[in-house]
């Protein structure tokens, strides 16, 4: 945790807030934070700042906020991800996340176990948990926008090319390198663990798609996905 | 498990494997073979090759074995790692052997916890297990060498300049972005998830390291670990 997100309905009109959960523990376990100190503060959809520690015990913690800065900038980055097992989608929307991803699409396809489509990591509040750790430790407080799309065909045909200018495919059977350092704005669909089938890729590329290597070793996804965003250039 | 490894001591002179355990149970379970059809599969510390299944019951699965092929080449990288909690210790050992790094030293720093070295994540069989994942995952068959370096100071002076002629540390601190797809040699050293403390990033600079940035984004270790490695192109 390093800052500590703080959502507006917590604000009250004199700009103190106080905190009795998580957040609390951490400042006075993890930070050990005592009165009159400095803590990185930042508000959700909002600005980042400093929150000056004005009560510490343990029932809680009432701190004064001034949030004076901008977050940081979000790359124009869409990733479209072939949903993957409940723990690999927790993982990744954190670190997506961490790493200022924008939007977030995720995916049925043929290979993706129709059982993961209801499983609790899928609960809004899930999400949001794991959006909000990923915040965390970035510095940030930008929330990504989380979509699903269960039908393929349809989300290729009607959504996939409004996306972005540049859509970018990763698939181990290609031979074109996947760039790095690219700044035009973005989506790169990655497919399941057991790979796209032949007509998925193709109808990928028929929407405009590219598609891209990173290797003949075959990846996990979330090695490709993390691979592939900080070899994009994503973080800023 | 993208390929079968085998061990030379479970070649019988006729090229013939038999196997009783979870690969045996990855060909009947997972991938439906039948009496006939190839696999393929690959010798620890050998070649790549396709097997013909012979005979798959449920007590067992009995292969003729031909290895025919050399594996994907490894990176000339050495990483060098800040010993991370377990769980993450896990999960990028194998992360970096299907990368194909080709050596790997697990380091005290200041901010590790001590009580990290009696994991049992440690053992020589724990260690031996992640890496058969990451080669399987990554259909390779040359192991990674592991080694420890509990003395900081001692471990910066005597054996990293020997490492490699360049050697690059992450550290979100310093300006100058990670290069991307580096051929010449390399050793990378990650600090802990609390980061390196000045001393030792200066102790290291000493030694001849850069400091390289992936941005301004505070980001997990494994995050970090697994994107400047496909940032750098050492997937082959």
């Amino acid at each position: 945790m390093n800052v500590i997100l703080i959502h507006e309905h917590e604000v009250a009109s004199d700009g103190r807030v106080r905190l009795d959960d998580r957040r609390a523990e951490h400042l006075r376990q993890v930070l050990r934070k005592t009165s009159g100190m400095p803590v990185r503060v930042g508000l959700v959809g909002g600005w980042l700042g400093t929150g000056i520690i004005e009560g510490i015990a343990a029932d809680g913690v009432s701190l004064r906020c001034d949030f004076t800065e901008p977050p940081p900038p979000k790359r124009a980055l869409t990733v479209v991800l072939a949903l993957p097992r409940p723990p690999v989608l927790r993982r990744l929307l954190a670190q997506m996340t961490s790493l200022g991803v924008e939007r977030i699409v995720l995916l049925q396809t043929e290979r993706v176990e129709k059982s993961y489509w209801d499983s609790p990591a899928l609960a809004t509040e899930s999400i949001a948990e794991q959006l909000q750790l990923g915040l965390e430790q970035a510095v940030d407080t930008m929330l990504p926008q989380v979509e699903f799309a269960r039908r393929f065909g349809r989300f290729v045909q009607d959504e996939l090319p409004g996306l972005a200018p540049r859509i970018l495919v990763a698939d181990p059977r290609t031979m074109k390198p996947c760039p790095a350092n690219v700044t035009e704005p973005l989506a790169v669909v990655f497919g399941p663990e057991g790979g796209l089938i032949p007509p998925e890729l193709e109808r990928l590329v028929g929407a405009g798609a590219e598609a891209v290597t990173l290797g003949s070793r075959i990846l996990r996804v979330e090695t490709a996905v993390v691979g592939t965003l900080v070899r994009l250039g994503t973080c800023s």
